[in-house]
């Protein structure tokens, strides 16, 4: 029987984490009577006893605030975690006292806001035999197992909106401009946004590019008039042959010394045509604000349907959207492996339609 | 063999017709090589010969402007259209000539972005041997076919917005505030806005309303100290019992001059409680400004789908999107009935989770 | 000796009251180490001793919230209130009362953020002792001694975003769009929403106007392939001769049964021209959102600087913006007459430049 | 007589730059009679001969768009130009030239929109009897003569809003989120956007800093339970002694490689707390995006006044806000030094009654 759930969130910050945490309260008190314990900076809070009860006027307001209340960390991980021991830190599996503490703190069920990191955690806990029901976060899309989670529209919204402002300066100067978006394993955000803002071209980590294309594409326009170009660019995506150059020591420390491969792109290009290039690094940027219309609504939908699998004690799954439904997925299938642009996919043709340029093809200079 | 196709937008406004149109125009042309020609203000523009060639300069820039630069009326339907003859004005079925002008200006296909209405007249033109495919669109979101449409996710950001805007005005003067959102059949922007918004109560046409779940839910707002209420009303939403009382002309009437259900609402609701009550119809504010990011990416990978349609000659459809994937759809289906919110559906639910009233329901003063 | 002040909010809601509150609260405790009451819903609160502590907690994160956290209404003139006596209700000047209970509650100061109609309060207030400064806040801009006040940067922006989304659909569908804003008896707002959002045609209360010139201007229009106009109305504009007639009951009847002169001039345009025209109200949303930066920035000064008054005795004083400084002006100027737009000034004759239509012009149909 | 000007945009990209030129066409049009020649990427365009002629169609729909539809350009300056000569480039006076095309191109006057830079080339070409009117354009807001011109409402915007989105991320993750915006010689943004976003600290080239304020500010806020801190810094600020430190070369480049200012407050704050620091560069996103109403609106009446003052043959003068009446200042004094913060005026004093820290006090750690 349950009488009290717990609830976390886990990882890198994300619009709609506190819509998720308030559709969590309202559908537990409302619905089924049961408490709420709010857990602390994620896994850590479950280490060190960091909880508070959640009532309903702690969550009043709450649906369009950006953020998490109950605070989020990177660092948590219970089976891997640095604690003090005398006077020095130590890493140690602290996942048994997150266990007994689980216990002590009288929670029947937890709900895990988080992504792949806390939903592998969580994996291991329900291993030890934590009945745990997963919220899936990702505000990059590489989640497997839902077609898309809350905060990835209004990262989506930033990064167009920051490309939209880019467009006039790019074409009163005559610039190439290269927008940074966030994307260390899969496009999806620099791909949309691409899209969505008009992009010339897009750089993704499924898709190494050459610079030759790039070139070619900044010809081209300039010989049809149009003396300015805009590039998206993931920060994880990399040049062909990058994934081995940029292993190399050296190599990473001259990346991480230009401030990513954005503005190695700039300095690339720069070198390469006669046009100023100006790189902006979009970062916390799309991990901030007030969450989107369809955010908030899929974060509450979210919230409210893992209340309802504890009710159905269905644990060890997490919610996800299927098509434009509520579904369940299990956390282990999740967890194995990322989500990436399929290079051959229709977003990718769609763009490719729309003749912008992903560095893989041959382009004729015009 | 194709060499020229024609793209019209019918029925009412819409924010991604213009990023449509500018798909259509890029991917015909870098894809395929035929030429495209505009036609102006709907079936209008075939009945009348209006239409003019669409260049990759034309569809510049238009991917984040609303509207539709080959412009729209709701009064352009070929089997019944208002025409001049004479000295006076008369009503005939002028389709033959559509069909005649058709191939009179060489077009070898057309694509028709519209609503119901639009769709409606298009499928009686392929009975006439026209080879049309659709592009669906419909604010209201109430099309069969398609899980959603471009335009959809603007107008819902529009209205959420204006929701979270009278929040602070509400509470502040301690008053109901009622904010009347499009849906003559169908409630899908005022369900989804009143989610996002945080609506206290939500009326659809799905859900015929009494005022007594208002008034207590007002009552019982008021006892916990929060001494204000957002209401959502879709413009389609009747009281129990509505459907006859306002088919009967004089009341019809008397709706119509208090300005809509909205004002009925307030008026009711400052009568049977002691707060005031204020109104706010959003109207042709939630058909205007730039599309979102969703609807952008939407509305472009639409475009490029209806062309690949024509490509493949698979006339008679119309481009969908099921799940996350952009499909195709019959277009005698999309029109056969509409698709209206499932009034014990999930979205409802976690509505009603969320502690949302939509007046059906039976509540304790408190 | 001050150990205690007050503060209240009256009038309408207007983006910015919270971030004065704040303002207010920080400089006193940090910079005087004085207490803060927070008077409750404007006068009403010293009426009925609804007032409660005010510390830095109970303003974190209040900046960029519009609304007022202390509530505020449009009728609590304690020289003329309504109040329970005995089993019904009289209207009684309880002004001694307010006296009385400022005494009461250990105040030594107050201020009064509000517009003409609570200034003027304040100012018999003041002949009667108290000890009073004042913040303007008029989002109509009509209030004379300050430059401008909080809140109508934040209603100018929403109102020219509101014509922004109403250009594209009335472009697309070749329709007069109408746009109704806010001020009665001054036209700022429209005015200079107009100019920023290219209205076609602004009509004011400072400027009576003719349906012939906008006529022209339409058909002028029309002739050079514009067929849709924007037109901007003040709620208090009037036509020539209109202040006479509308004062007429069944005429003020007849308006009020439309919707507003916005709804008026809709009807009539329709009459005179053969173009659709359609109204929107923009009302309670020009109050709402999170105040501009400009507003946070003004208030936050204003309510920092209320408070320096205090610390000199400056009674009788509001705080002003003059030019871009910050200043004082004497209460009983100000509430002495409307700051009314110049129909001669150098705004209109910018916007005359700009080829917009007040109505008041001859205009040939080209 | 006047029957042609011309008019050139200068130095970086502002938001309002079109705005300007619209109404230049429409008042120079439509007012005057004269003819208006665009001049290409700022004075280049004269030293070229590159112009176009600019009717009231190109200006359509310009005003809520970025950018320049002219061009613009740093590099113009035609006192000391690098122009090709035989197969290699020099750099060169070519001013006679500059006059010599003015009168070829029958201009009679000019309008130079432009900073600091482009105003002073302007002087010089007065002085060599061209007929200037100028309209300042600082984004900065650092330009003497004017209290403020158009772009900078919209940057304060953008840097304001950035700001809000860091504060949820900075609070759920316990960290130290540091933004850099523009501000190479005056503190303006910093400062007004620190306010309205209700930043912690605030860095300024006319405050230099030192790091234990900041440490103190840090300490305190974790003590009562805040464990972030949102610090703005102006790309020009300096720690104390700085200015000698940073023009020694090999710390100049170091400050280059950290990335700017703020990267190095990050790795310092990182240092002496124990906390994480992150920076935000928000560089050309300032220039980006439409105009806000009020620069919409200062510029169109800016637009319109200079074109007054060329009919007034008021030459020599810029265009200017005083107050906020519209009014016209000397080119050669607005050019004779900068306005910088006043480091002990009300805007400096408001922020620190809010409790901001500029790093020049003494804080107790609490």
């Amino acid at each position: 029987m349950i009488r009290q759930i717990g609830v976390l969130t886990g990882g890198g910050d994300c619009p709609g984490l506190n819509a998720v945490i308030r559709a969590v309260v309202k559908t537990t008190l409302t619905q089924y009577g049961w408490r709420v314990s709010g857990i602390e900076d994620g896994f850590e809070g479950l280490v060190f006893n960091h909880t508070r009860p959640l009532k309903l006027e702690d969550v009043r307001g709450l649906l369009p605030r950006g953020g998490t209340i109950l605070g989020t960390t990177n660092r948590g991980n219970p089976f891997s975690m640095r604690v003090p021991r005398g006077d020095h830190f130590e890493t140690r599996d602290v996942s048994d006292q997150v266990v007994a503490n689980f216990r002590a703190l009288e929670l029947d069920a937890l709900i895990v806001i988080g992504g792949d990191g806390s939903l592998k955690i969580a994996h291991e806990l329900i291993a030890k035999g934590l009945p745990i029901v997963g919220v899936p976060k990702t505000i990059d899309n590489d989640l497997m197992g839902t077609d898309i989670t809350f905060g990835f529209d209004t990262a989506l919204a930033t990064a167009t909106d920051a490309i939209d402002k880019l467009h006039t300066t790019a074409e009163s100067h005559h610039r190439i401009m290269i927008v940074e978006v966030m994307g260390r394993n899969a496009g999806w955000i620099a791909l949309e946004a691409g899209i969505a803002g008009s992009a010339d071209a897009i750089l993704i980590p499924e898709i190494p590019f050459r610079y030759e294309p790039l070139e070619a594409m900044i010809a081209l326009r300039d010989r049809t008039g149009r003396k300015f170009s805009i590039i998206v660019v993931a920060e994880g995506a990399l040049p062909v042959g990058g994934a081995e150059v940029y292993q190399a020591p050296a190599r990473a420390g001259q990346l991480a010394r230009l401030g990513g491969i954005g503005a190695e792109v700039a300095l690339e290009l720069e070198r390469r045509t006669d046009r100023e290039a100006r790189t902006l690094v979009l970062g916390h940027l799309q991990r901030g604000g007030s969450p989107s219309a369809f955010d908030r609504l899929l974060a509450t939908r979210f919230g409210a349907a893992a209340v309802h699998l504890i009710a159905n004690r269905d644990f060890g799954k997490m919610v996800a959207l299927h098509g434009w439904r509520v579904a369940s997925f299990p956390i282990a299938d999740a967890i194995s492996k990322l989500k990436r642009v399929p290079p051959d996919g229709e977003l990718v043709r769609t763009a490719r339609d729309m003749g912008i340029v992903f560095g893989d093809e041959t382009i004729e200079r015009g």
